[in-house]
């Protein structure tokens, strides 16, 4: 059996758990509080981040880019990468756009300073972050609009890796209720159709303890 | 012909020109100055960042990883990843270190403060950032001389990507003249393997202009 070493709100740690899910990879999550810098922990990753996978022989994966390329290389078919070489290229390209780009304008402003800091109480929400955060989302949604009306799923005509780090991403703003669904309809219909994705089921079921998420969250007419 | 849109100092540039040279492929290269925000380079890249690769049919790819996954998939033999999932995930750990823990904690100190500020006139260097890059450089150093003593190459028996991003890196750090060389013999001598290469010949030619490199930047015997 497979280890995952996460966290409930790391977008990086919920895109792995889909794409296991998606490749019907049985596994099991921990959860490691990595703020207390737990010595085994870290004889695991030295950088002493999650998500961390661990292999049935023990063996140890650390980063989700690196997670990735290896579940999509030994999980076999159906592909979340793409079926030739700029195909892939373009789907990393957009993989990077949202666990970089879309991390620090977004999820890091709204998630980290609304939620993480307080959660952790080490201080305050900076609030021209939060602000900046609010203003950032409707850009990055306006391009999910752009890529849907042009192509079936964000990088083409399959599903691939980048619809489901983008919606990492989001299902974590949606737990905090600041996505503005309503100002972006056709980047709500694409969320709405890998909401409804059976390995997307356990991510709607995540529940902070004492930090409930708004009802709609889970809902899959929101 | 593929044209590589590049900064002379960027770490991740530096990468994917070794990365087409180890390959034999052919390419241009064109130094864009993306402080200029400049509108035909923004309508190839949103992103506004380099590198960027342009393939002889037009298409441009941004993003280093993306690139370099791209040119091992169409580049052919030998790989730069590694010969097995296991290897080549061994391998992107290595990148992802170098790439992104290793480019904040040094070079971004180093080269981005030391360097990159006076050379935009964009303020002048934070001697906390720079005294934590001088440290930082020689826990980085003491990881490559741990590894290099127990394996022939950073991520094992062969060359890959890995020792390239690092070696990238740290060339960066070498023009102006800031790598502790003397205290890590191990890491030296694996560094000189690596200098010594033709892929690395042009990157040793580099000179800005009013700012040239100490001698032992592009000396073979430092």
């Amino acid at each position: 059996m497979r280890t995952l070493y996460h966290l409930w709100l790391s977008p990086f740690c919920r895109k792995i758990r889909i794409v296991l899910e998606e490749k019907q990879i049985k596994f099991q999550l921990k959860a490691e509080g990595v703020w207390n810098r737990r010595k085994d922990f870290l004889a695991i990753n030295p950088a002493g981040e999650v998500p961390v996978l661990i292999e049935p022989d023990g063996t140890a994966l650390s980063g989700s880019s690196v997670i990735f390329e290896y579940l999509e290389e030994i999980g076999g078919d159906p592909t979340l990468l793409g079926k030739n070489s700029m195909q892939r290229a373009e789907t990393r390209r957009l993989v990077d756009w949202f666990d970089r780009k879309f991390n620090l304008e977004v999820t890091e402003k709204l998630v980290g300073e609304k939620f993480i800091k307080r959660f952790l109480e080490i201080g305050e929400p900076n609030s021209e972050s939060v602000r900046a955060g609010h203003n950032n989302i409707h850009i990055h949604l306006d391009y999910i609009n752009y890529l849907i009306e042009r192509r079936h799923w964000l990088a083409g005509d399959i599903m691939t890796i980048a619809d489901l780090a983008a919606a990492a991403h989001l299902s974590t703003i949606d737990y905090i209720g600041s996505v503005p669904w309503s100002d972006h309809e056709i980047a709500k219909n694409w969320y709405a159709r890998i909401k409804s994705r059976p390995s997307f089921r356990k991510i709607l079921k995540d529940r902070i303890p004492g930090a409930p998420p708004p009802k709609n969250y889970s809902d899959l007419d929101f």
